[in-house]
């Protein structure tokens, strides 16, 4: 592609012009063959943010993303595949405890995640706090254990969507993240390539989500719905609250314990509630349960028989890791260094900030502000108290996991502080905001 | 500056949001200085052309550009410096006679001038037309030659305004090119590092312009004219007619040879009056004459002297090039094949499309569309008739100075189709169309 034509592509969406399938076909085949230069292609996403993409076009550019790379045939996988993606949340573990559950009612779950950027947790960096489990295999073991286990939960490879990558890295630092068409072709492009047949979208909504307003939310939700079965999927999408983070733990090692919890039919409600919700959700979509009760009981089923928890133990296992874990969660890492936030006064607890929490926990390492950046899986939070909830003076707010006393010092007046406090509890958003296509 | 800077200032204009000019600084540094990446500015130029600078943002990124380099001192040059620039346009040979002219009349001319791009031409490669002409030359001979000729044409040098040539560069080739601000800080940015204390602006506006529409030339017009008073100059701006090419040639030894004719005091009437309108302008804006007819009266005396065409011999000698062509023009080159394009039948012309006799003439070789490209200085468009003439059948409209006959045949229809008939001239645009500020 000559010059004068990535241009000429660029002046189109500048002057609030359409763009065909083909020509963004050219946009993205000449951007990952390098003919169009990184600036060219920041220009035009800027373009595009300002001016928009229709339907059309946010398929198009989807589809064009998806076939820079291979799409996974998963010819030995027999059952309906199904996969669950949430847009990004502060103590977001679900997938952890969702893809074994719902593996274990019929579907199979090949799930390609990523990794934490800014306030938001990643389910990677989770699972690699599990000694020994890896995120980097072939997408022939993946297959493998899809097939075998019903899940695995694996790293974006080069072969997937790599177009995606390099378009996100671009996006990243040229302020052109926040556009819902780039956002869905993003998502949708990746999630595609996994070669499901349904998918479920958990969109976010509040503080501690990309996106802080319900309108935005419903909108993105709609739009990944639309755009998904415009290219043949079955998609469906919740609207959930992230107002207060997910369950009661932000970090790692910390986060897989909860997981786990729930997996043994305990842990907190929200997080025991939002996966069943989902699984529902995954379970009546792809067809493997033909009402709600029915896959509502077959979850239920799973989780009392020990069936969901032996297939995370066996998805561990099958990525070379520890599954002793799985009972006695005493194995994961723990931060050498534990104290609790302690209630100033006896009162309310009325709200408890995401956002806040998200960002302390960066600091304390349990996540990254750069792409390139390590974390540590010991160190986070841990919630003591939950929105709505009476304390009185003395008692623990949250408990601190820190590498260091330093550290801890440092953060604790701006985990304190997330805790906002009242007379009495307000009404508060439900969980399950709103149920979108499905 | 960190990546997160760099992203902070194109959040904050993609969002419709004001930079100081602090941050208009730390903009152009850290793209000078390389700690923002071309595509980061490729799409802070996006954003800024889709939702605009406003006046003091415009002033405060010229005052950046130009302080990216230095600004010529002259300190030897005594008499009032005063520039002309022009937005470009098709048979724009004005700043050939114009400045030889000017400085005639007792003010000095330090003109940096540009090449051609597109199917407008540029005053440097119509100067290297005449052999030995040298427009790289250093600021130390360039101030020697306007100190003693009272008139220099050189090219942009690295030390001028250096991030205007680096921002220019990534705007051509990112869609960014059509912004009234760029535009205006672009132009200022160069012109005010000649040190001058005034400046004239031609600013084009028809179908062979960069401005189709006057409204537009006149909303780029009046930004030029206030954002270079707010930076402290004498600024004015003539809106002139360019749905015609400007004299009757176009190419750059032929466009030589015109503006050596209107030095002789001959030449195509509106090449004549053009210079005399922008030199009137300069004379009086720079207050070397106090009255538009003073001014008007000491250009034709300059011209009636000789003094304005031997001005333009010593300027060619102090630059290297062979001064004999002032006499003897013959001695500038020739195309080997010149062939006229003849009228089909006894008609009247109604226009004359310089837009398209502009594209020809790239196609011939006079000018380039890729900024690397070499140009052809004898080949070119020499025009028989102007718009309103009556043309018997078989009468040549234009003759085509081509390389090889090939090439004459290739083109000879698309020249032959530039030239519009009617039964009755059409009431033209006068060249004059508004004079702005001053």
């Amino acid at each position: 592609m000559a010059t004068l034509d990535a241009v000429e592509l660029i002046v189109r969406k500048r002057d609030k012009g359409r763009l065909s399938a083909e020509q963004l076909g050219d946009l993205v085949r000449g951007f990952t063959g390098g003919q169009i230069a990184e600036y060219q292609m920041s220009a035009w996403l800027m373009a595009a943010l300002l001016n928009g993409l229709d339907e059309a076009e946010t398929v198009a550019l989807t589809r064009a993303m998806l076939d820079s790379g291979r799409i996974l045939a998963l010819e030995s996988v027999r059952r309906p595949k199904v996969d669950k993606h949430s847009t990004g949340g502060v103590g977001d573990k679900i997938s952890l405890c969702l893809g074994p559950l719902v593996a274990s009612c019929g579907v199979a779950v090949p799930m390609v995640s990523g990794r934490g950027l800014g306030h938001t947790g990643g389910t990677l960096d989770k699972l690699e706090a599990i000694d020994g489990y890896q995120t980097r295999i072939s997408p022939r073991r993946f297959e493998q254990i899809v097939s075998t286990v019903g899940v695995s939960i694996m790293g974006q490879t080069e072969q997937l969507a790599p177009a995606d990558k390099r378009i996100y890295a671009l996006r990243d630092v040229t302020g052109t993240v926040e556009s819902i068409p780039l956002i869905v072709a993003s998502i949708l492009s990746k999630k595609l390539a996994e070669g499901i047949d349904a998918l479920v979208l958990d969109v976010k909504v509040g503080r501690g989500a990309f996106m802080k307003d319900l309108r935005s939310a419903r909108t993105l939700a709609q739009t990944l719905v639309r755009v998904g079965r415009r290219a043949g999927k079955r998609v469906s999408a919740l609207l959930t609250d992230m107002s207060s983070p997910i369950g009661t733990t932000i970090g790692n090692a910390l986060e897989v314990r909860e997981a786990i919890e729930v997996l043994q039919g305990q842990g907190p409600e929200d997080t025991r509630e939002l996966t069943l919700e989902l699984g529902v959700e995954m379970l009546v979509l792809s067809g493997a349960c033909r009402t709600r009760n029915h896959a509502r009981r077959a979850l239920q089923r799973a989780l009392d028989s020990g069936d969901a928890l032996e297939r995370f133990a066996a998805m561990v296992r099958a990525h070379g890791g520890d599954d002793r874990v799985v009972h006695r969660p005493v194995l994961l890492p723990r931060a050498p260094v534990r104290e609790p936030v302690l209630a100033p006064r006896r009162v309310t607890v009325t709200a408890v900030d995401s956002l806040e929490l998200g960002l302390a926990a960066v600091r304390l390492g349990a996540g990254r502000l750069r792409a390139d950046a390590a974390v540590d899986p010991a160190v986070g939070i841990e919630l003591g108290v939950r929105p709505g909830q009476k304390v009185e003076r003395g008692q623990p707010l949250a408990w601190i996991h820190a590498r260091s006393r330093r550290q801890l010092e440092a953060l604790a007046p701006r985990i304190a502080g997330a805790f906002r406090f009242g007379e009495r509890a307000r009404r508060r958003r439900p969980l399950m905001i709103e149920r979108i296509g499905g």
